[in-house]
């Protein structure tokens, strides 16, 4: 008799996240050790409610559209488990006799799972339990990068390219683009690949360093007055030299937490009171990681990799680890999976290195010569014939 | 000896407007009767100051990645030319032994080419002038559509589509998506296919009809209380029952002109605060009529043509036409060109019909047959799991 399994999705979808679970589902099909093919609806909240989708007869061409699929095609939820809430999970996992489970997230899913695994060990239940790394943040400990990052990271490059030549193409514009990571400046520091894309100038702004907004005002009059248009880009989560949030809209929502965003618009509104130069504020926000025409090719590889990999190490009978990626750079791109102790991953959060950006503003080639084999190849050559 | 031909850019670029620039000058080098190919610099701007590119002698293979280079890549610019600047305008026309003149723009700038022809035949001199029409708004008059359209509406209901199905990915939010169209609703309208590529529920807000904003919260919280998550999505112009915009930053810039958007925030901030709904608003602003990876294939197409097309009827004599574009929609789509005489598009506003929208927030049937063939094929099919 084979193997039941479960998989679930844990925190803010990514634009390739659906590609890990192509990979459990295929890798899972292909061994012919899998009986039950379980996902969770809505991620944890499915598991606490015993609801799962049965994922076992769903045509292989619809399995083969997860690839191409945003967001999370079997839903995801932001509950984080309490202790008072895993014998709920391991009912779950007793009712329908799951012998892997597979939780696909970033910190906070990989401290769940961890636990998951510890409960389990403790209650003498027969199970594997396997991480599944994802975050476009690219905060994850131990792995070179995170599924999810490339894709984020091409579409703030491609996309602040785009508006650096939509700004230098009519003479007058201050573009701001507000990018996500309210903690981490991975994918803003991606951002900064337009300078190198196009003739245009680029300022950006990340979360890792408090940010002089008198400096950051003369900064832009400075590259303003060249005359060439301007983009700045920031990430939503920068701060004053205060220690504040440079953007407050003000609102709490209904779980009494402040409402995010707002930063490029405050940016613009200090730009055109204070340096009377016209300025808008741009803010793409969830597209920036659910947007499929962007993807990086790579990132959706290695993220159907690290499905395929969690399954087969399962299988193999391995538990308590997350699948992480070593990668080599030079002389060309190549990268592997190996396994890493979830006890280990869990709950650190990996900082953007200070020593990567420049005089505030600036991203260093450091960065790009590691973010960019991440980010897929094919990089458009623009016509940029005005001078 | 042969002709000398200038090609201008006016008003905000679209996705695909160097696409007919790539027409005008792939076609006059295949005609052998061209000499000098010329660009105005940032547009009118250019003409005024006698600052023209001379593209004569530039690369083909720099030419031929004009379709694939978002914005313009000669300028454009937002000055009206008055009666004062038209003497200035025939000046440089006249030094640089133009020829041919194309200007590619929206009604402003055919109502300009409009002008620079009537001048001419007044003066003497001999010029053909055509029109090459370009706006996302799609409000440009006699032509079926207007180049720049298709690829605007095709960003808008797939970048809906995305959103949307993230928004019902985590079960607790409402977002409000903004997009570009201050006071033709047509690309907003092509958000709603957001609801027929997926399983989610969308409400739609068109510039062409005041909003009740108590109804459409009422709307908000009934879709919202089915469960499924909801996108909104509004134009930037959306106003109220009292002939109001919806929104006012509040902020005038250094022209005098109110700063435009914050539509979406405004909406987003009223279900919060009056809903209590989790709720948060996107606006990919100019990246909707910059985005070269969303960009439709017809459109991109169409505007290759339209500007060879304008190309070849100068060298047959015409002048004081913009081309235009006449479609058959069945059994399949098909588009042929012809030449509407300037002086009856120019300052013409093609408005979005009100028979197009069910309800205050619904687009029917009747716009998305007009519609679909522009925004291209090859529409995604997203695995839907999660039921």
């Amino acid at each position: 008799m084979g193997k039941n399994i479960l998989v679930a999705h844990g925190g803010g979808p990514t634009a390739v996240i659906n590609c890990s679970l192509q990979g459990v589902v295929e890798a899972a099909r292909a061994s012919g050790q899998v009986d039950k093919i379980y996902a969770a609806r809505f991620g944890a909240e499915g598991i606490l409610a015993g609801d799962l989708i049965d994922l076992t007869d769903v045509p292989a061409s619809t399995i083969s559209k997860l690839s191409r699929t945003p967001a999370s095609a079997i839903g995801s939820c932001r509950r984080k488990l309490t202790d008072a809430d895993f014998p709920t999970v391991l009912e779950t996992l007793r009712k329908f006799e799951i012998d892997c489970f597979f939780y696909n997230g970033g910190n906070d899913s990989m401290d769940t799972c961890n636990k998951v695994d510890e409960l389990a060990r403790k209650e003498g239940l027969d199970l594997r339990v396997i991480g599944i790394p994802k975050t476009m943040d690219n905060d994850l400990d131990l792995t070179d990068h995170c599924p999810g990052f490339g894709s984020a990271a091409r579409y703030a490059a491609l996309s602040a390219a785009e508006l650096a030549l939509d700004a230098s193409a009519l003479p007058i514009h201050v573009v701001v683009l507000e990018l996500m990571g309210r903690n981490a400046g991975w994918v803003t520091a991606a951002s900064a690949m337009a300078g190198r894309l196009t003739d245009c100038q680029v300022l950006t702004y990340l979360p890792e360093l408090p940010v002089d907004e008198d400096k950051m005002l003369a900064d832009i009059e400075r590259c303003y007055a060249k005359g060439k248009g301007l983009l700045v880009t920031v990430s939503e989560g920068i701060y004053g030299l205060d220690g504040e949030p440079l953007a407050d809209t003000g609102i709490v929502d209904g779980f009494g937490h402040k409402v995010p965003g707002g930063t490029a618009q405050h940016v613009t509104d200090q730009i055109v009171q204070k340096l009377g130069l016209k300025s808008r504020a741009e803010k793409p926000g969830l597209l920036g990681r659910a947007s499929i025409p962007y993807v990086s090719v790579p990132d959706r590889e290695e993220a159907y990799a690290v499905g395929r990999f969690a399954l087969e190490s399962a299988l193999k009978g391995e538990s308590g680890s997350m699948v992480a990626i070593a990668a080599e750079r030079a002389p060309v791109y190549q990268s592997s999976l190996f396994l890493a102790p979830l006890a280990e991953v869990a709950n650190v959060e990996k900082k953007f290195p200070l020593e990567w950006i420049a005089d505030g503003n600036g991203i260093g080639d450091a960065f790009f010569d590691y973010a960019l084999p991440l980010m897929g190849g094919d990089f458009p050559e623009y016509a940029l014939l005005r001078g």
